[in-house]
């Protein structure tokens, strides 16, 4: 008789639920994305749909309709009333017994939340600590998929030392990106950011800090950094969709500038605001 | 007010249950082990519990009694009485709401299967087809975690063309191992596979071929080959816990030696029954 154990339960193998049996648990094998409303309104709702269309293409999960995302994201926007959201979803490729290749095909499960974001006037404000951490990451970082335990030990470290992101270090001794974030230098009045690639995610709001750069007139130089590059940097910040632009004042066990958000840090998230007001 | 949606259906959100916020599937934030029993004996099951101690202890996950395991295992596999049982089980670092490093210690989560293993007799007296894959996994593979998006795509890959299995190959131009197996040569009479590092898992089913090469006086070279070497090989099979020694006669578009199983892998087929019966 084929069984099962949830915890210490015994469970009759065939009543087991498409969350028990979900392929995003036996192997991450889903994609998903994350995007956040200003005041009442989603931010690039358009983007993070192209780019989820991308990652569901490059895992080969197909049969998905974006336009019902989009809607399904919308009316549980609507519903939620919340002003300043954190709107997660993702999609796995099914639930199945566990079969790397299973031989038929199967019905993706989507899976979304919406929760508050947590004020972050602080953090914008006083800025935060960043560690290094060797990128332990897979090679198709360029797909936003659910294999992320790279990411949540690089950030555990982190937090352990304090710092509120962990910037990852590739084998060639360059920073790639942060476990959770884009990663941005300015050096010389320049703006500095490794270049997309297999190993960097398209972030979206790495898209708009480039926009708001130009904006401003600020160069941008898409030149990978390494860390004793970083620590040198005039400037230093992060940017991720939950929080935008977050000043970084402490790289590694260096103080950057004077420990405070630099000039064009605080001229960029400024230039930010317009695209989200 | 915070909402889920589970499909097309809304969900209140504190109503979520732990299947659904199990960082096993937000991050892959788990450990897993395969093991198998043959004529109702669990083979190896004190390796296999070691290597997940040792998982655990790779990603930080504390608290876990390794004994309760064990005995939770030999419990369900009274019960579901399966002479030849293929036995999962994973634990996760538990539920929570999205948050890579969550600020307070989780309740890890513990799933187990024990299905039926399908008969592998044909397949271990015709031999698999094989083809290789780029090895897109990340840095520590000694960890057997639920990352396997990578191993899931190389092994559809293969499917696609018809193969059993995929064999992985890194920047380096050589062979890691198979997307869930070990992968051996047998080349001027002896036996070549890929040293154990953080690219590869150590394999319980690789460490008991090896014993039984040295039981039959075959030599064994622990050193990386490459696609051509492989290609060129007198014999090839993988090893893996639910059939342990499988034959390779096809690798990519080569033929290997006359499409039959070898003379050495039969003879380490043979071998390897002693330590299971």
């Amino acid at each position: 008789m084929q069984i099962a154990m949830i915890q210490d339960k015994f469970v009759t193998y065939d009543k087991l639920d498409a969350a028990h049996l979900d392929r995003g648990t036996f192997f991450g094998d889903g994609v998903y994305e994350v995007l956040r409303s200003y005041n009442g309104k989603i931010f690039a709702l358009q983007e993070h749909l192209e780019r989820f269309a991308n990652s569901l293409k490059a895992i080969g999960i197909g049969g998905v309709d974006v336009e019902q995302i989009r809607s399904r994201i919308e009316n549980a926007f609507l519903q939620a009333q919340i002003a300043n959201a954190n709107i997660y979803f993702h999609i796995t490729r099914g639930s199945a017994p566990r079969d790397h290749a299973p031989s038929f095909e199967l019905v993706p499960n989507f899976f979304l939340t919406i929760t508050e974001l947590p004020d972050d006037t602080e953090v914008k404000k006083n800025g935060i600590w960043v560690s290094t951490h060797p990128d332990w990451r897979w090679k198709r970082c360029d797909i936003k998929s659910l294999n992320l335990l790279a990411n949540v030990l690089a950030r555990q470290d982190a937090e352990q030392k304090g710092c509120g992101e962990a910037i990852l270090v590739g084998d060639n001794g360059f920073i790639t990106e942060g476990a959770g974030s884009a990663f941005f230098a300015v050096i010389d009045r320049k703006l500095q950011t490794a270049p997309l690639a297999a190993n960097i995610l398209p972030s979206i709001t790495r898209r708009y800090v480039i926009k708001a750069a130009g904006n401003i007139g600020i160069e941008v130089v898409e030149k990978s950094l390494t860390p004793a590059q970083a620590a040198a940097a005039d400037e230093l910040f992060i940017a991720v969709t939950t929080k935008d632009i977050v000043p970084v004042v402490k790289f590694d066990e260096t103080q950057i500038a004077d420990a405070k958000p630099g000039k064009y840090t605080k001229l960029l998230i400024e230039e930010f605001q317009r695209f989200v007001s």
